[in-house]
């Protein structure tokens, strides 16, 4: 199942279209290409409306976010909505400053997102919920553990019902659900932290997938987080012991750019969660 | 003849102004420094005609344009104009948007290039011709074959006297041409379109190469794009089963770096387009 | 001693805000994570008081700066003084614009910095004597030698005490001193400055150091001056024939993250300048 969500990105090479920040943007294309789809960043608000336009989805990202971009970001998610095309947002570093947190509900308020990915401390902000973000990433006692996934899994499917959208929560492990259904995924590696822009690559990576698979946005969504980890499992174990974390942002990109039906569907390590 | 203008280059070590998209701008600025030359990147109206002033030369890549730099754009070209400086423009997206295709227009408009840059599809549209874009890429439409390169190399000479510079196509087949003559070049991968940027990089390259060899435009033009495509043949052989696009595009670099005449002179796959 | 330094900073895992250039930014942030430390990048004026407010120190560095970030640049640093919180300037490029130099004019005269990093030639440019700036890069005549590192060392010694800042000054020798003590570094290889953003790197690692060890700024800047260049060796003892400025950009950041206090201890090449 997994692997052909994979096959329809390498086969529709959907272009799409990135709203996002200045850090990690090199990563987001690249891994973008990885995947077999097309990436094109554009932020100006004399031209948002037509890029996307010629886009099969659209990704946004608030990092390094200003007054300038947003206004492109609101643009840009309207003109996405009217034409149906799908779109994710990365709430990075929502609840590490006022202008974050406002914007992504200002986003959420104006905007239909087929997709909301972020770790569990912006995700919980979002949802107006407290949480304990530190900076970028998630704080330590809003870390998701195998005890409170049922929890979680509740919070994040009555999110998912209110918002219309399908929720992603990255970390040790991560959670995807819509209003019906949750799956939890244990691929991955810690080191993944240990390189900036983790969280923005899967999230540019799960809008290529969705792009290419409108009809499956909770499949899909499940797919790029399956990809991704995995990514990081089979990067981790080409490093030497000289390689860094530079190194491993390279080969996990690498992973994404060499994976195949059968790697993908032995590697993807999956359930939906249950009471 | 190719390996002589790289050399001045290494020599010269001209330093290159690039007010430049924030995609690929780290690629660019390691590509000019594995050149032999200095990058400095600077996009404020405030410094720019200073900078491109201790400059040797410039190169300004249009991609995530906004109105801010669109302006700066503008005052560092006329400025190195003024001062007899080569520019280098790379039209990224001309024909995905009006303000892309337009702000390529009013730059030709208002300066002199001494090279263009750009894929089959921003060239034609900022000929006026219509194009076939497929984002930052060019649409399988417009893609160079053997078949129409005497046509398209007709096309090139015309625009290129019209504009006074030298126009340079890059794909699967490059051409190279300025009003009296033409090139091809057969050097390059085609996983070469799977490394963000590479496009980008070339155009920054090429401004190092004509800022070394300024009474040599179109040579050194030629220079760049077979350096370019054989840093792409080098690096791709170096690739194992585990490398993909992210280790590509290091490897790309590192390629340049260690060019040397012999290997440049004996690489370089180029002939004069006659009909 | 150079190595308690480094603990702390893996202990402590300071976060640390940078408002930084486009072009390095992402190597700054896998640098700060590849020490221990975690990065944060936020530039809007509506922001950066609250998020300098959560981290534990900051980074100002101003290549690719503009009239938005400039202000925000101000606020971010007011405010980080007013919480007490270390801040770094790197003045990219003083010297070789007016818009820069008078920056990092006004910000010194505006925010107490506890480290101020650059070349020879910004530092030159900044304490108010004439330089021999080259873009971003030191001019040839004011390149440190041996024999001119005592009169050096008395300059920076003096500049230190006007500021009340630590004066890291990188070349082929670096030297770091506060208003009484001066050390000279002898680590690093020339081919570090053939990879765009060594010196942003080394900023960004020197904010993580004495965000860690605030009651220690001097000796912190020391150690990230000998971690970096000791990194950049052990970086080029890896080195393939095959490898240029693109690998060793990576294996740069991967030696930082590979650094333990035994290769600290054992290779950091300083001693106190003493006439």
């Amino acid at each position: 199942m997994i692997s052909t969500l994979l096959q329809n990105v390498r086969d529709n090479k959907p272009l799409v279209h990135n709203i996002t920040n200045y850090v990690t943007v090199n990563d987001c294309a690249n891994i973008i290409l990885a995947s077999g789809a097309s990436p094109i960043m554009a932020d100006d608000i004399d031209e948002v409306e037509e890029i996307v336009s010629i886009c099969d989805g659209l990704n946004i990202n608030i990092g390094t976010l200003n007054k300038r971009t947003i206004e492109s970001m609101i643009a840009a998610g309207k003109k996405a909505n009217e034409l149906n095309k799908p779109i994710v947002l990365d709430p990075v570093g929502a609840g590490a400053s006022k202008l974050r947190t406002e914007t992504a509900k200002k986003l959420l308020n104006e905007i239909h997102f087929s997709v909301i990915r972020g770790n569990i401390s912006e995700i919980k902000t979002i949802a107006g919920l407290s949480a304990d973000t530190k900076g970028v990433d998630a704080g330590i006692s809003d870390i998701v553990t195998a005890d409170d996934i049922i929890q979680l899994s509740d919070f994040c499917k009555s999110f998912a019902k209110k918002t219309g959208s399908v929720i992603v929560v990255t970390g040790a492990i991560d959670i995807i659900c819509d209003a019906e259904k949750a799956y939890e995924v244990r691929n991955g590696r810690p080191e993944m932290s240990s390189v900036t822009g983790t969280g923005c690559q899967l999230s540019a990576l799960t809008a290529a997938f969705i792009s290419a698979n409108t009809d499956k946005v909770t499949e899909a969504s499940l797919a790029a987080v399956c990809m991704m980890g995995l990514a990081g499992e089979i990067a981790y174990e080409r490093m030497t012991d000289l390689d860094g974390n530079s190194s491993y942002r390279n080969y996990i990109i690498d992973a994404i750019y060499n994976m195949n039906s059968e790697k993908l569907d032995t590697g993807s390590k999956y359930k939906e969660i249950k009471k």
